[in-house]
């Protein structure tokens, strides 16, 4: 797995998340939440594979925990790219504005840092709704003894896909391009509908076995 | 913060949490959601302090961030007390029951180590519930330049309450003492209650403020 930030202690991620510096801060978080949702659907995964009871599904769950595995990494990669995203935000705001051209070029070059700052959160929450589609999976073929695990997995990847989502609403709310925005929010309020269905059914499915 | 499981790097907790080996597991994962939800409520409360425009709470807003702080660290300690809370679990499972004395001294020791597993995760949740209340004291006095991070935090730790509650709700399934079980439901459920209206109230302030 390749990210600075997680290659950090998690004692020292909790500390650099708990500063006022600006990263790692929610969308980098929810990153981190989104590859242990899919640390957790591998879990059940490995708690399958080899197992005589779930020899039928076998081929299938392998091919599951590979994916799961490509979305973990691919998400500790995006806490990294969600605070790279935070640098250009940050110079924007900082360039002068004390003639009118200078309003101008601060304005244009705020515009398209927003856009980019929205862009991150945004595939962090297309990378966790899949993560969320493999726990269903797991959720109806994985192991028995490991089923609260995939409960807590798919909480996880909620918690994820929404928290990314108020960092895509934060950007795109200073956005001057208004079509602009509601595309990029329609995206987001798209997945949230999506991944708040798969929770409902994957978490009421983990309730009905254990409770 | 003093924690084995969290003084890995994230990427090798993330490596131990995707292993079919049962420890961490979804009881330590949710401990480990609920120290992020606190670092972000603590990453709140630090830009808030220190602002002219928050000097009226910034005193209330320290008392929070020292409160959080602790929570942090005790759930970063439970991290590892869910762990240790396995073992005896295990043992139990591997005594023998060849003989009518075995079954007897198995299923009172087992009982027991059911007992203790569930407490964990009880006081997982009693922790979380307590950071989510520090969350909602946040939304309402903390910088608004931070209100999402409010958001993602308050989503953490609803997650974390529940992930924990399935690790109580595994174990007291399996108890045969049914009225100690019950008692322990009882617990949990009415922590879940508590929680997600309070993860109602203080998302929905979020929400409300950032779209």
């Amino acid at each position: 797995m390749i990210s600075l930030m997680l290659e950090m202690k998690t004692t020292e991620f909790l500390e650099a998340l708990s500063s006022s510096e600006p990263v790692p801060g929610g969308g980098g978080a929810s990153a981190a939440a989104g590859a242990m949702g899919a640390a957790l659907g591998m879990m059940v995964a490995n708690l399958t594979v080899g197992k005589k009871k779930y020899a039928d599904v076998e081929a299938e769950v392998i091919e599951v925990r590979e994916k799961l595995r490509a979305y973990r990494e691919r998400l500790a990669e995006l806490t990294d790219r969600d605070a790279e995203a935070f640098e250009p935000l940050s110079r924007a705001y900082g360039l002068p504005k004390d003639t009118p051209e200078q309003r101008e070029e601060k304005a244009g070059v705020l515009e398209q840092a927003l856009y980019e700052a929205s862009v991150v959160p945004l595939e962090i929450m297309e990378t966790v709704l899949r993560v969320m589609e493999l726990l269903e999976a797991l959720g109806e073929k994985g192991s028995r003894i490991a089923i609260s695990d995939v409960g807590v997995g798919i909480l996880f990847a909620g918690a994820a896909l929404e928290g990314a989502s108020l960092n895509v609403f934060i950007n795109t709310k200073l956005m001057k391009d208004e079509k602009r925005a509601a595309e990029l929010n329609g995206e987001a309020d798209r997945m949230i509908r999506e991944g708040r269905l798969l929770k409902e059914k994957v978490y009421g499915g983990v309730l009905d076995h254990i409770r």
